[in-house]
Parts: C-alpha cells; structure tokens; sequence
C-alpha cells in the first residue's frame, strides 16, 4: 500500500493532512485525543472507516495522559476523552462504533496501567480489521465492475477514507488490478472536493484511467450513456438498507434509476447502525457555510449572503442495487441481510 | 431597473464585466464587433438573450468600421463581422437568432451609409424588444410562483443575463414585487458559479430571501419538502419542448418529477428554434477543462488530471410541467404551443 494516511508510531499517531492535498503532502503527529479531535473536525482525516481508527487511537492516546490510578477514576476520565471525540462529527457510524468498542475493552482491564495498554492494543486491532475489512470488500465490490465499464464515483473512498483498500474506491482499483479496462468518472463533490482533490490523486496514483467533472453533470453523462454503474462509499447504514453518505449521493442515486444504471455502495459492517430502523433517523451534520460561500478561502458570493451546508443525505433502499460489506454482497431484502452480516 | 449590463452609448457599447462580480461592478466600453466576440467567449457577458442583444451591437459596430461604399463588397464584409460573433458560442439560439436578423436587415439598406444606420436602429430595436419581453414573461410567468412557496433556480437568468427584467429570475422578482413572500434556493452553478455570484447578486439588491447551496444538495432539499417548485431559463429550444439550459438543468429536472416539484423553464421565444424537432439536435458547447480542474485561478486537482466541461444539458419535455413565453405559458403538447408564440 503506497498510501499511508494513518501510522501508529507507538505513542502517537501520524496522519496525513488531508486538507493539504493534492497540492502538498504534509504528514502531522498527534500525541492526544484534543489534537486527535481538532483533526477529524477539521477534516485532516475523513471518511467514515478512517475516522474510526482515529477515533480509536485517540482514546488510546487520551488514556495515556490520565493519572488517575484508581479504575472509576480511570473510567470517567476516559469519558471524558470519549465525550471529545464522539461530538467531532455526528454522521459516520464507524466513529461511534470504534468508541464505543474502546469503552467496552476500558472496562474489562483491571487497573489503569493494564487499561492504558489494552487500549492501545484494541486500538491496533481495530486498524487493522478496518483495513483487512477494507480488502475483502473490495475484492468482492470488484465483481460487480466489469471489464470495459465506465463507473461513476463521488467524494472519495479510497485509502485516505479507509487507511486501507478503500470501500467504493477499493472495488475500482481491484477491478484495475485484475486488469479489467476500466474507466471512472470523478464527481469533484462540492463544497470540499474531496472527489477532486483526493480521489483523483488517488486515482493518478493508482494509475486508472479517470475524468474530473463537476457534481451537476452526472445527469447528462448519463444520458449520454457514458455511465455504467454508480458505486459510493457509506457513512451510515440503517438496518432497512437506507444510507447516509456525503452530499449529492442521493441525487446520483435518482439519476442511476431514471437511467436504469446499477447503484452500489460499499461500506464495511462497522458502518452498519443496529439502533437505527431506517435512513431518516440518522443525524445529518450541518456544517459552516463558510465552506460553501468560499472555496479554499475565496468569496465565491456576496459577502454575508446565507448558504446552506448539509454534508451529507439520505438514499432510501429501493434505489440501492447491492451493499457491498466485507461479509458479502447484500441485495433487497436488506433487513435479513444486513442482520446477518453484523 | 437599477442593473444596466448592456447600454449603448450612441458609438460604442458598454458592458458590466459578469466575470468580476460580486466582488467589482466593472463596466467596459466596446467599441468594434472583435472586442464584443471576446467578451461574448469570455463570459464577460453571458445568458442567452443577453448574448444576442450583443451579438446584435457586435453586428452594428462591425458595420461601421467597413470602408467599402459597394453594397456587395459591404455585404460580404459584414457577413464576415457576424461570423466572428456566431463562432463565439454554441449554444444559445438567441445569439443566431439576433445575428441572422441583423444581416436580413442589411440586406434592405440601399448603400453602405444608409446600412450602417439601420444597423444601429435594429440593434436598439432588439435590445428593446429583449427587455420588453423579459417583462412580460417575467409577469407571466410569475403566476406559477405561489405566495409563502420556496423556489429553486439555477444559474443566472436575471438582469445581468437578458437585459431587462430577467426569466426564471424575472418571474421570481416580479412575484416578490407584488408583495408575495417568497424564498429562493441557488444553486452555485458550477463550474463558473454564475449561481453563487450572479444569481446571489441580483437577489441581494433585489432584497429577496435566499439560500445559496451546492449543485449537490439540491435532491436532499426535494427529499426534505423544502422545495415548492423549480425555474431555470433556457439557451436554445426545440419544437417538441426539449430544451438546453446550463449543465445541471436535467439533473434538476429528473429530480423535480421525482418528488413530483413543478419544473418550469422560461425564455423569450428568441430562444426557440424552429429548426430543430428535438433536443438531441441542439449543440451543446465543451468549455476548456481549466474551468473544472481550477476555481478562480487555483487547481483543486492534481496537475494534468483530465477533466470535462460541458456548459449545458439537454431536458427532454418530458420533464418539463411549462415553458414561459413572453407570448403566454405553453404546456404538453408543446409543438403546437410554441408553434403558436414562434
């Protein structure tokens, strides 16, 4: 894996700043949970799988600078470090699940020295399943993809989201690795251009053959019928199928129907919500408008004018052609399957 | 009106330079048919009934610098001016429309003296006619737009865009004027944001409640009911109603019939066709990638990365609930209505 967007360096974490790219590659280090909890707000590290992980490692790094010997103590501080990194972003499952993980495992050490390091160790794990999860999702997202097809994809996906394969993105490059001819179409996904700015380094990277284009022309390219199937990542999954993901999914999702195009979205299981029943529950972070009203720090309105910043939406089910896990390809009824996988 | 884009100055022509807005009302003074094409390719003016309100000065103002007495040798030196104006972009009717008028025109004078004066006289003529239609269709059309409804519009098709009144954003203004309480959803309208900087703009000065949002959240406001209906205007229309507007119109489109939200279009009947039976036929214009792959002079991706910018879509009538003429509202069958107003 060339990419190495979060390395553990035994008592800190290195990320690369994804903010920086594509134009500089500039690596931080982080030796607490605040500075792990600036990062993920400020989006240095993103993408539902990779916020988990750092999330993970945060609370490993917040458990180191707690003094407190005695295991209450010990606990309620650590809920403290949880509390700080669970009210960074409020859409992506995985951020919660690794948390909530990390708590589980705090627990069952018995004393603060033994908790520190079981932590760390979980936090390891976690990594480490996450990118394991990461590769066999992809492998099996990459059958869908056929030789000589043209995929749509938006926001990015790839190891910078994941610290691994990727989810959506990973499908493409193991289709690519199997030497499927393959070409993929990069929505740039406004307001922060992820699809521009990080998938299509990725993609370079990775050297497949891909075009740049702005959210709104989805639609004509595939009423050119340039598109042959749709595949995204997941920031949530509800049990009925229902998906959270970054802004403008959902219209690509409209669009691949009324076209008759395969719609895919690939997401480990650690995306999946057991709490949640269906799509309209997950909570939809509303971010600064500034990130609309300005691209990388430019006005691009009058100044003051109000704009709305939804970071992400809701795609219902019935417009899902499969969810992609690395326990299997799941197909409506997604209720049945998605119990199985989790 | 208090926006004046084009005004002629009895030798030349003066423009407000669309490209630097919002952050400066700079006005440039044209005064040869060369100079006019340029601001035509560059977007200093833009929107279709504007594009042919200048195409038609460019006409003008070519004329009189043409030194030949002959009629003939006159003639054949102006349809060299218009070719210069009609190579300048492909898509809007308005443009064809004007310059095709103009050398009808010509045709008519006895000598070159006599030419150069009905130039100037039907140039006024048609920026006269383009301002009044505007109104009316901006009337018109603002009996589709409910009191205390939310609109959604794309692009600029205000002021700044025709001249006069405005058409999507026309009606949206004249429904405000009559005391309706409105509010407006922009999308930003990228690639060149005419949405964010243009649309926001008008609306400000206007003094109309609005919301700028990427191209990208438009579907989650629809999923949300926050949305009423959908105006755009158009660039060229075809006899069965398939019209071109900016790129993202058609996505728009598909998503408006997906949540059952009325989709208008509105345009002056210069804007009609009546060449084309559908819209397949109508040329849709590629821009340079540079406008996909940079934002106001900065690259958002990686250097070289292959990119597509079509400038406009195509939505098939389908989709559309009413086309608004100056000449009255046109609903399915729409080959006889437009028929009818053309």
């Amino acid at each position: 894996m060339s990419i190495e967007p979060i390395k553990w360096l035994g008592d800190k974490l290195r990320l690369l700043d994804q903010t920086r790219l594509p134009g500089e590659e500039i690596y931080i280090e982080l030796s607490d949970h605040q500075g792990i909890a600036s990062a993920i707000t400020e989006l240095k590290i993103r993408g539902a799988p990779a916020i988990g992980i750092a999330g993970a490692y945060g609370v490993a790094l917040g458990a180191q600078k707690i003094n407190s010997k005695a295991k209450d103590e010990f606990l309620e501080k650590l809920r403290d470090v949880s509390k700080t990194l669970t009210t960074t972003r409020p859409t992506a499952k995985n951020l919660f699940w690794a948390i909530e993980r990390m708590q589980k495992v705090a627990r069952t050490g018995k004393d603060a020295e033994e908790i520190k390091e079981l932590l760390i160790a979980e936090a390891k794990k976690i990594h480490a399943e996450e990118v394991e999860s990461s590769r066999k999702l992809s492998q099996l997202g990459s059958e869908l993809i056929w030789d000589g097809s043209s995929i749509l994809t938006h926001c990015n996906t790839g190891a910078l989201a994941t610290s691994g394969y990727g989810t959506a993105l990973g499908a493409i490059k193991w289709a690519k690795e199997q030497g499927k001819k393959i070409k993929v179409y990069v929505t740039e996904t406004r307001p922060l251009l992820q699809g521009a700015r990080l998938t299509c380094w990725e993609l370079k990277k990775a050297n497949i053959t891909s075009v740049l284009i702005t959210d709104s022309m989805a639609g004509y390219l595939m009423s050119q019928k340039k598109i042959d199937c749709v595949i995204v990542g997941a920031d949530r999954i509800a049990l009925n199928g229902d998906i959270a993901n970054k802004v403008g999914t959902y219209s690509l999702a409209v669009l691949a129907k009324e076209h008759g195009i395969p719609f895919y979205v690939a997401a480990p299981t650690t995306t999946v919500d057991p709490n949640l029943s269906s799509g309209d529950q997950i909570p939809i972070e509303q971010r600064s408008p500034d990130e609309v009203t300005h691209i990388q720090g430019i006005a691009i309105a009058p100044e003051g004018f109000e704009a709305l910043n939804y970071a992400f939406d809701v795609t219902p089910h019935q417009l899902i052609s499969a969810i992609i896990t690395e326990r299997g390809i799941i197909r409506e009824p997604y209720g049945e399957g998605l119990k199985e996988v989790c």
